[in-house]
């Protein structure tokens, strides 16, 4: 029995969702791929995909929806991090499969902020419908301009107005914001440049449609444009909300963005391990279907290497993140951010890697569009940078560790 | 003084491509780009693009066309490996600028071996509209069924019908075949599947429009197309050509193979360093230029450390190759085995790497189409598969090592 | 609550030892390093070390004796694999340590050894004094004329004669041999050279004072010669035995092979992890106290990733060592195969890292006898290939996944 | 022909060097550690060496006397670094070997610095003995107490007190201060700490046998205490000398210290490349002999990629040591400055690289005392702390790019 043997409501659940993805996701990746190309040469892939609007009533109906929410509501979430971390590694194996079950970022995370930091009639007008299924998000966060993870270079002003708060701003990389139901916005600013450091920055929300607000293009990863949610450039000029939009109050942004990292780390995280893992079926069983020189490319020791390492990298970020979320369900975020910290540099490096080789055993068609890693790799690669580059995470695991040696010493 | 002082000669053409890049190249990068995404948005990328085809003319004018060919051609080439080297460095930088000097794969190594190996009516017929960048051409080599690095795994056949050959396969990756003047491939196949290992190949010329060609659909490299060259599908169904298309003869396909690769190598090769030059500069004008936590990136030591791994490994990786051009200039192809491998093997690994620390030091903006970043990456990963994989390479320098250690022994 | 939290008897078993090494061996590491001079400077390091001597009754006293014992016996032992793993990590930080609780390699493999498979009279004449820490053990596997790692290779032949057995072969590297009251060898050879490959060899004992039994010499690893224990060279000419000195059967050497291995790799992983987290320690003070530059080195960001990756790989091999553990408490060695091989390779590959670092940021200071750094290092780079070397471990790691994918495809 | 192809000079003294190391160098390096290890057993192995002593004056006879001399003397010396740079390599291949030609550091930088620095009175003095061969030299500048590789950190004090200097500092890793025909150490100290930063240090010579000087203990690396050279620490209490003993001129030690550093560094950098080169051939006559599970441990891919890498890294590593001894040659070591820094991180890497991928191939044996390796990777190890730990060369060599970038852009 390993260390992280699921509970009984986790293995129950796991179940579920394996029996779901042998049913309605695995064998419908190619039906997925047929109806994104089909909108594209139409013109238009920026629209819901049918077959995941098709597949979300029958999530539901096999109680798989929501799974993602710390505390039941209305009888769905409620799962602890531990239990729902497993979810997260089978949802990683198909890229888009999160959405099918309600469970897919930055939608996870605006609802864990709304429902933890929203007042009633903001959960009312915005949490609903996002539980439902039926609007989507974007979290506005990264400026072009400046290197944003260190949150005080963030220059979009959120500025008092009578009744009123004005944004003018630019961000991009708002990833969903390119999806047409995506209709509200969660935007990172500055309420006083002249607070103390972290005090500076407030969250508030933006209904899409409000005047001043431009979605300008889809940004790019690599070639992919990730449509039909995508990574946008949004202008913000003179936009004005009522004031009752801030979140939580004036100079509490730094304050949420602690707060709702968390579980959000551990989700993307075990989706890394999940890619890797794949990755590693996919590299053996190329190795086992081609001959050179002989013999079948997995009888030979360089790639007994790599499958060795790929195993045993795979199988300690899993530890390490389990133990994260174990860590989370019992002492809570802040007593956990030394690990939450570690699962982010870690995972998506250990899942680079495992997809690299893959591509390698692959040769050219590991690069091509009729394989699944290019393109996971280009999503992968794009984790490292995402909520902050590796640099900065190490950076802060040094100094926690250096500063607990210090006292120690 | 370094030991890659250029000769008089290699400095002079230097400095006349030196030139005409600030003057023409540099500055219409930008407008390339417009102009590709203007074919794109129009339906068809799949067209010359208008500012390489206005280039070409100057570039002959100014004497540098054709500077690839190793022996001197009605005034043009006849320039040396080790002073051709640092002209394709240079154009390493931007990835269309080769075509626009007559100077870009497959284009340089077909016309090689039509040079090398073809008979003067095949020359008159081929080779003189390609020296004149009136016609492109394409290389079908590698096959999606089998492991293509073992070239006894070829599975196209070629068989002779009376006066004829009668081709069947199916080839993919076959680079600049998307291109609408792409009128003539040369193929890869068998001849005789019982004849000794080396023995069974042959190449044969098809030109694009014989019935039974069809090209398939284009494969992409991570999100890219590489439109209008494209790394094209292309099925051959009984493929009818006269005798006399057959280069050199039956049963030496894999001499030809062997002899065409040598100087390709190098020009990947320096494309690779000149690549990985750029992203070094771009590195450091980003750490430069941003702040964070009260200091400029570029002041970090984890950065000091990285710029100065580049400049270490870019050092090294160009005295290499300048090393394996002298070598070839001097003692041939032959005599220049392991050195021609090992650079195969080093380039485009440093590269790869320079790119990625200069992604990473962009953040997200380095994934996107605003960077030249992320092509260049998706481009280098590539040079690791095309022309085999790393493992091959290294197994064949390691064979050379074994074999060279124990006749010493 | 992290996911190798302590069971209760695990948390006071690690606090009673943690009491121990606080008040009996760090304020004793310079006194065992003087004895350790003298000895040597008096012409002799093969004794054993007086204050090694005078801890082990404090030790027995403090119910710190034979804790590796997977069976109580008499009271001692009887700890989970997964409650002894953390002591193991203490024991690690120093190297003489376990001797001290009786709990060193190779007596503890060795008294496991004959505990599981030694017949009552074995037990009574060697399993006791060992128990007792009145005598001490070694294991002569390794052979200097052939690639070990593979058994199949071992020459030592081991012959039936009447009703004896007659050994003849040279051992080298036999851990333990050197100290003078080394009294039993188990010794590892053929008796049967032409049966299945896993059925020729046999593990016999052999009391080193038998004639025909010479230990020729120690073997130093880089300059060490880890006396006053040693990895000797022994010669084995003649050596006459009775035949009920043999260890469960001919045979059976192979099998025995496979079942004492287990624990004894938790052991060497959890002292490997011990070493990594001390090294880590001293690393991090060197930095505080060093000023370079202008700032301590600790702020520099190099050191903060070496940092930040020492603890993401400390942290992730412990739980892999953990969870390892765990698996043979519960599903047993053969269940764990794959476990046990994944720790071989991570555990001693992070401590020779993580020593290297620490190394680099003491300076020359860290390669001299002042640290501990430099002997740390020779002992975990020695533990790579102890026990068979990474690409052997490597290999069976990535069968088994071969495998595994196989039986699911 | 390769870049690096010898002049005539060059291939001359290379042929005679090594027909010299063919006939009494490597059949001879039993000998040598035979005659160390009787030297040991007689208590006192701080004597210079029979076998080396016996050979110097044959080397002398063959010409191959005082070769790193950049100045030919009596005619002696007077080669370029890049003919001297191939027989450096050479005799890296044998760690005793550069004294028989009295060609081994410290001695080769103080002679150097003596004679570019020197009065004629201390040339008189000192150079000719050293040149001779009838004294050796230590040079004094690591301390203990801070961070030496910040040369402003240095503490030892060198104050006037009328016609003398009198010094006070303790120094370590002072190589070759062991040997007991050590007669004159160069002392790096501060004459000014109040002045500019790299104005305050200044050089002094100190011969052995002054009042107040004791040579405290070896310091050992890894095992080996390098006897009868060794690292010793020394104490300078009020060590008394007359004024004209310094060099240069009062504050001028930084200066003194940036000038002998080059040839030095091509020096230790070609040993470290022919200490690869031998690791290497090694390696691979390993491998062949060996087999395991059925074929010799040379044809697994595993050590194709290793092999191959090892060749790649040490052709790469000369030819950059090769292009720094060629700038040297021709714009000087201060125009040579990034290329010096770059050997100096890259040969020893390389080395450290290789010769534990040789170690590996050994198993054990390759630890002990009857491989040459292990004793090989503690002296490369060692090479990436002396004169400056890899961080801060790193740090040098980006700056410089940095800067040039700057200035370009």
């Amino acid at each position: 029995m390993s260390l992280i043997a699921p509970t009984e409501r986790g293995r129950e659940l796991l179940e579920r969702l394996q029996a779901f993805f042998d049913r309605h996701i695995f064998p419908n990746e190619a039906l997925h791929e047929q109806q994104m190309q089909a909108l594209r040469a139409a013109g238009n892939p920026w629209q819901p995909v049918p077959l995941v609007e098709a597949l979300k009533p029958l999530a539901r109906q096999a109680g798989l929806w929501n799974l993602f929410l710390p505390h039941a509501h209305k009888g769905e979430g409620g799962v602890s991090n531990f239990d729902y971390a497993p979810l997260c590694e089978l949802m990683g194996r198909v890229i888009w499969s999160g959405e099918v079950f309600n469970c897919s970022a930055p939608d996870t995370g605006n609802m864990e902020t709304l429902e933890r930091y929203g007042t009633e009639a903001q959960k009312t007008r915005w949490l609903e419908p996002l539980l439902e299924g039926r609007i989507r998000s974007a979290f506005l966060m990264t400026e072009p301009a400046v290197a944003s993870s260190d949150a005080t270079n963030i220059e979009c002003s959120i500025r008092r107005d009578g009744d009123d708060y004005v944004i003018n701003g630019r961000k991009w990389f708002s990833s969903g914001a390119g999806h047409p139901k995506c209709e509200i916005f969660i935007v990172m600013g500055k309420t006083d440049p002249e607070a103390a450091r972290h005090l500076q920055q407030s969250m508030i929300l933006v209904p899409r449609d409000t005047p001043g607000v431009t979605v300008l293009r889809p940004l790019s990863v690599f070639g992919y444009d990730d449509a039909p949610h995508g990574h946008m450039e949004v202008l913000l000029e003179n936009v004005r909300v009522p004031a009752e939009n801030i979140l939580l109050g004036e100079g509490r942004g730094f304050e949420i963005a602690q707060g709702r990292l968390g579980p959000g780390r551990i989700h993307h995280c075990m989706r890394s391990i999940g890619a890797a893992e794949r990755a590693l079926e996919l590299m053996i069983d190329r190795l086992s279907a081609r001959v050179a020189f002989g013999q079948p490319l997995s009888a030979q020791s360089i790639w007994h290497e790599r499958i060795a390492e790929s195993r045993c990298m795979i199988d300690q970020a899993r530890l390490l993140t389990m133990n994260a979320a174990k860590m989370m369900d019992t002492v809570g975020n802040k007593g956990a951010r030394a690990e939450i910290a570690m699962i982010k540099v870690v995972a998506p490096k250990v899942s680079c890697q495992v997809v690299d080789w893959a591509i390698q055993a692959h040769g050219a068609a590991g690069l091509s569009q009729d394989s699944w890693l290019s393109e996971m790799y280009a999503h992968q690669r794009t984790v490292r940078l995402v909520d902050g580059p590796d640099e900065v995470h190490r950076n802060a695991i040094a100094k926690l560790e250096i500063g607990r040696r210090a006292r120690r010493g």
